[in-house]
Parts: structure tokens; sequence; C-alpha cells
């Protein structure tokens, strides 16, 4: 028997109405034993390391599930992570090894049982089915960077544009949602292929940070803009080629307006839309024949064979800084709830991320 | 000088309004001389054997332009054909052959001179520029196959379905409009790649066409459904993989809401919407996301250096009578304001052709 420590979780307490409060979530102090239990065969037991706020986890404390099955109140947050292995009764994975984790979208909608294979939102997790972990490869570049730039976000943003966009050099391409996770090294991955860049997002200060920190060629508040056509019409005199689509709705149905022949639109998210009862209408998809435009949605977790390839493009990126990358960390798991209600108003700058405990 | 004829024409008499009329067009007899007038370089001189009946040039003949300029009143229509040569000064044509003509889309749009390579309806034509007449390759086939399924039809069915559906066996395919001269053929292709095919027509006797004679495995009357939704779980329990897409609004929202994991939707058309002021809503794309679907617009002309690869897949299940392909021949050009009539208020069965003179 190994050695029982307190263990401290963060619960969901209600599910989540028109927008989330830090009392929707509540701060729980359980037990664990520092040892894998008998009996549970190829399981791991980590130290959780960082956690990572991502907009899915605010879909998942819905009742109404988006596309993802929702958290049970009172039950435990889950979401990617960067963990430390403590004990370990299956055979591909060691005691001090560094693991971050993925799931397969499968898997991902049917999970009924937290600690399967995602990163708790808790101190130390056993981990069940570890089959889906990776371990982290390059330990020159700082560990928080696996729930972002090394991890999800990342993938999503390098599979979305580069895999379902097919850029070609001088081509012009609008991200919306563009300060987010995704969306800022969107923008950056299109400047290394050579393309012109415009974001949207929703503050001044989100803007200056797109045209000045992460180099987009421009960048509009969409806050301030009543009428979404006319303001790609003004940053795209010659039409859009690719559409890094993140929003939904009206945002979508003005892009595709101003799409040129033969543009391609990947569907990476649809934030407008999923509190919406009734979602907005989008009335001009005739665009798609006239104009022959290819648009797909994709999950990240089909694609993660290519991790190694993104890796090779991407590592090089960072540590030769032609790729910026900013966190912005709440520090103790007791910052947690703060911190994913910062995400959903829109506080944080940068990917957030939580950090339990240093290695 | 050549001898010079009477040349008897269909022109646009109006705009169309909201339902195509006889009276919208006109017959009228000019004159033509049989030989290519000096200073006229590079040209050809065709009598005119088959016309084809599109829904393209009912489109034309509106006003507002849905995706293709519009005819001017009182100018000749135009449209896809089989001519024979009767003169030439173009060195890749010669005297007694047979061509069928396309237009690339770039060019068609920017159609001013119903003269320069459309075949005009009228029993002779100059063309000006013959670079995009195609020879006619087969000549054990009916001439009339190369306005349909030898033709423009046919290759659009042919892209559409295997460049753009990706098709594997055993995969579930619904094509809407599916009786028409692009539909029948995608189902028919379906049947031949190991599908389960399901199309929709707008009446019985359609209906009864897509099951007993094309090979259909279900098909159902739109117009006797009061709920898509509905009909289409009733016919793809387990949901669709392929959606033809020529319908558009309320018909794509719900194949999109029955489409699986990985679905493809090809737009061919959207004919529902093409007379709407305000073209109807699609509130449900986030499918697009959950699902990981790929929706992607296509015309057939940019795809015509497939067309010898089709030839190699088609004239075999042709001539083994493996595809059912049906004409509605209308005889004499006097009859083809009528037919184009009928193409609109579906009263043909089967490809409408106007035949003007048989070799």
């Amino acid at each position: 028997m190994g050695e029982e420590i307190s263990n401290k979780q963060v619960i969901l307490k209600n599910y989540v109405e028109t927008s989330l409060k830090e009392s929707d979530m509540s701060l729980r102090t359980s037990k664990i034993q520092l040892k894998i239990p008998s009996g549970c065969d190829g399981a791991v037991l980590v130290k959780n390391l960082y956690l990572s706020c991502d907009p899915f986890i605010i879909n998942r404390m819905k009742k109404r599930e988006v596309y993802i099955a929702s958290y049970t109140p009172d039950s435990l947050i889950t979401g990617y992570g960067v963990s430390k292995v403590l004990d370990s009764s299956h055979p591909n994975f060691k005691t001090g090894e560094l693991v971050w984790g993925f799931t397969s979208w499968e898997e991902y909608s049917l999970i009924k049982d937290p600690n399967i294979f995602l990163t708790g939102w808790q101190e130390h997790s056993i981990i069940k089915d570890p089959k889906l972990l990776l371990k982290v490869q390059d330990k020159d570049l700082p560990l928080s960077y696996y729930t972002g730039i090394l991890g999800m976000p990342g993938m999503t943003a390098y599979v979305g544009f580069f895999e379902f966009c097919s850029p070609k050099k001088g081509e012009t391409v609008y991200v919306s949602a563009a300060s987010g996770a995704v969306g800022q090294l969107v923008g950056q991955f299109a400047k290394t292929a050579g393309c012109y860049v415009v974001g949207s997002a929703g503050s001044k200060e989100k803007v200056d940070i797109l045209k000045n920190k992460f180099g987009f060629d421009e960048a509009f508040n969409y806050k301030e803009e009543r009428d979404y056509n006319a303001a790609l019409k003004r940053h795209f005199p010659d039409g859009i080629d690719i559409y890094f689509e993140n929003v939904g709705g009206k945002m979508l149905e003005a892009a595709l307006s101003n799409m040129r022949l033969h543009g391609r639109v990947a569907v990476c998210g649809m934030i407008s839309q999923y509190s919406l009862e009734q979602p907005e209408g989008v009335h001009n998809l005739l665009n798609l024949l006239t104009k022959r435009i290819r648009m797909e949605g994709y999950i990240v977790s089909d694609h993660y064979h290519l991790y190694p390839k993104f890796l090779e493009m991407v590592v090089p990126l960072i540590k030769e800084e032609k790729i910026t990358y900013v966190e912005d960390i709440a520090e103790g798991i007791e910052s947690a709830p703060g911190a994913l209600v910062g995400l959903y108003s829109g506080r944080n700058v940068g990917k957030q991320v939580v950090v339990v405990a240093r290695e």
C-alpha cells in the first residue's frame, strides 16, 4: 500500500445556464493512495503538473450537449494536461516519465468515467487506460507548451491549416476568433506559408496583439463592425482564398460572400452557435457551387498520426523564435475555476494554463 | 461565296418572370451562307443535329443572374449540342467531322456573343472559336448521347460522384432530383460502385422509374413528404455517407441532419433556391464539425481533362447494357420551346433532346 495523501479536485457543482460563474464549480479535497491499486492492471498513477483551459470544457458543463458528452454535476472536470508518472502497471510507461493526454473522438463522446484517460482537474489521477497518452519528447521547451502549441491546440491549427486549407504562397487567409489558442497559431502558420492574413477578435487589445505580436497583416474588432460583410470586403478587396472558421452563423455567411473561386473553409469551431437554442441560418450556400468552395469540418483527434510531422515543423520554429507563443499561467489548482471563467469572458491573453505543480 | 439558305432560330423574346412559357421564346428565320466568311480565320461552320435542353438554359433566361450570364432579350438561345462540320478555316477541324460543345466556366460567365463557341439554337451556326469543341469519338452509340450520358450531364455525374464523393463499396448514397439527366446517372454509377442508393423526385411516375428502370434501391416523392428529415430517417436508418446535392435549402438541411461521420456532400446544384429572392437558411451546419463532413461545390467544366477516363468507364457500361439511359426526343427545331417548357414543368421522362436534323 502506498502513502495516502490528500488530493484537491475541481468539481462541477451545477450545469452552466447562461454564462459560466466560478460558483458553478467547487474545490473538494479527497484522498488518494500513491500506488496503483491491485487488480488495476495497465493503469498509470500520475501527478498533474499543468491543466489546460479549453473552450470545449465549458461546452461540457452545459446540460444540452453540444458535441461532446456533458459532465454530470458533482463530478470531476477533465481535460488535457501534462503529468508525471508516479507509478505504472502499464508496460509502456515508467515512473518518472512525463506525459500529456489526448483522446480519440469516438471515445471522447462516450466518456462516462473521467478517470479513463483524460487528465482530471486534480492533483493526482489514476488513468485506467493510458493507451492514448503521449510522452513528452522535447524537454528543452517549457512543459506547459504541451497544453498548447505542442499539444491539442497546436495540432488543431496545424492539421486544419495545412491539411484542410491546402495553402499556397500569396493566398489570402481570414481567421475568426484569431486571438484564441488555435487562431493565433493558424495566423502565424499562414505567415510562414507566405500568405496574407487577417484576423478578427473581440477587443481592441486583442486586435493590437494580433497585429503587433503575432504578425497578422491586419486585424479587426468584430464587435465594432455592424456589417461583417463590409468589414471583410474592406480587408479583402480581392476576396478570401482560405477561411479558418471558428465562429459560424453570420460570420460564416459574410466569409462565404467574400470567398474567391476555389476557396477553402476549414470548420474548426462555430463558437457563436453553441449556446443558441435555434442556430442562425446561413442563406448563401449557393456560393459553394458558384465559387466551387470546399468546406470541411474536422476534429484534431482523427489526425494524431501527423503528430511527429507536426513536431518536426513546429519545434524549430519555436526555438528559432519564428513563432510567438503567449501563455497566461494561473498558479495553483485553486485558481482553475477563475481561469476557466476568464477564458469564457475573454479575460486571458494567450493560452490559459493552470499550474498545479512544477516538475 | 457559298449558297445562302434560310436558318431557323429560337430567340428569347422576354426575360422569364416566374415560370417559363413557350411565348417567352419565338422562332425566327434568318439567312446564312454555307461558307466561312472571309476574314474569319479559325472558325467552323456547322449544321446542328441535336440540341440539349438543360436547366441552366432556363436560369439564363432570367433577368437576375443566378450564376451564368443571362441572355439578352431578342437574342439567340445557346447551349450544348451535337453538330456536323460543313466548312472549316480551323486547322483542327475538317468538313464532315462530328463535334459536340462545351465551354470553360470562366468563358461561360462572360458570354456576350453566343456565336463564339456554344451551339446556337438554330439550324446552322458559325462557331468563331471552336477550341473547346470536342470530336465525337464513338460512332457506334447514338449521336444524341453526346448531349447527355456521353456529354456534359454524364461528365457532371461522373466527376461529382467519383471525384468528389470518394465512394466506397457498401456506403449509402442519397440523390435528390434523382430523375434528372445527372441524378439518374449518379444513382446508376453508385450501384456499379456497390453502394445502396435512394433517390427523391417529384412525381409517382418518376419514383417508379427510379426504382424499376434505373435500379435505385429505394425512391420517394418529396412532394408527398411533409418532413424531409423523417423521410430520410426512414430510408437511411443508419445515416447517409454520400449526399449528391441538387436541391439546396430544406432538403440540404434534412440531409445534413442524417449524414454519418465523415460524410461527403457534392454540391452539383441547388435548384430549389435559384428563384428565391431570399434563399432559405440552413441552420444545422454544426453537423459539418461534429460529423467531419466535407461539402464541396464543383462545376464540370473545370474537369474535362478527365473526359477520356470517363469514356473508358462509361462506354462499356452502355454497350453491355449495365446502365440505362432514357431520352425524350422532340422532333424539329420548332419543338424546342415546348421541350424546354416541359423540362421546367417536369413533363419529360429522361434526357430532353431536340433533334434539328439527323446526320
